[in-house]
């Protein structure tokens, strides 16, 4: 079975009109992403923000859970933070899982952008050997071009079997990619 | 196919002790699983608070996203709250459905509590002809005894392949339950 990790990213990331920008950290998505990724059995959880105040908080957010008076009365959340590491970069996250050559990144789309990996496919992969998957999941309006071409495969978008609405949250759309890829069946 | 509604209950929940309490609304819980209700098809998320006050303030987050100038600027996000329902109670949800005789409960809980719907079979009853089916989470540390007395089926908890760790926010857990249940295949 091969290593996998989230990443979120801030940075580079698209707003409402397409344009490239910068997200604020949202506390939630510190949370429950690490819960969810520690649930499904990533080894990491990456914050990637360029502003270091943000890291800051960030650190914040995470002392609160792992040190603090929340820890102690939550311990499986503090559990779940020890997955999460806080990086500047996208590039910084592939580099503390052993550089480009070692890792595939996977990214993710609320939209079809090109050829895409089925979940069912990617699933398999993941169950055999092979190079640590970094699986990217941007806030915003999602990842920025560049992110997705320098990316080893394209997962599907999330659809519901009902209906072609789209608009789930971060918090969600990750939990249910992690489910498809690692759920058991 | 069977009409599917979500409810999330805050009264009678459980707290870390296992005594029967009230929780505070979480304000990203009134976004995420409305975005995932209407994402799977769901005709109504119900919010379910016995203090008026606390659903003053759902009204108040609702009314930002379907009247204020967020709506105006993320049209899919008031779309998603149109299926948003602020109820006192999980009876007043039952009402709102036609009435015990016309709702099947579905339970929903992190641990196994004991015999336990399998979500395959789920899918496949949701399928089918029938009552309207209420898929009920709860906040805190889960929902209270009496809640699940009444159910007429526990869905079986959420599992990795992986681990047995499981330690999901509820908005992850409702989006993996909604794409279990309604996902694509």
């Amino acid at each position: 079975m091969r290593r996998l990790a989230i990443a979120l990213v801030h940075h580079p990331v698209l707003d409402g009109t397409g344009a490239i920008v910068t997200t604020a950290v949202t506390n939630l998505d510190v949370h429950d992403l690490a819960r969810s990724a520690r649930s499904y059995g990533c080894t990491d959880y990456f914050v990637a923000h360029p502003i270091a105040a943000q890291r800051e908080l960030v650190q914040r957010i995470l002392s609160h859970w792992t040190e603090g008076s929340s820890g102690r009365r939550i311990p499986d959340r503090r559990e779940a933070l020890t997955v999460l590491r806080i990086v500047d970069s996208l590039t910084a996250a592939v580099e503390a899982l052993g550089g480009r050559e070692a890792v595939e990144i996977w990214v993710t789309a609320a939209r079809a952008l090109g050829p895409a990996l089925a979940f069912g496919d990617a699933r398999g992969r993941l169950e055999g050997e092979g190079k640590a998957v970094l699986l990217v999941f941007g806030t915003g309006w999602g990842l920025a071009p560049s992110v997705l071409a320098d990316a080893d495969a394209l997962l599907e978008p999330i659809r519901a079997a009902t209906t072609d609405y789209n608009h789930l949250s971060v918090r969600a759309a990750c939990a249910i990619a992690l489910d498809r890829l690692r759920g058991a069946r």
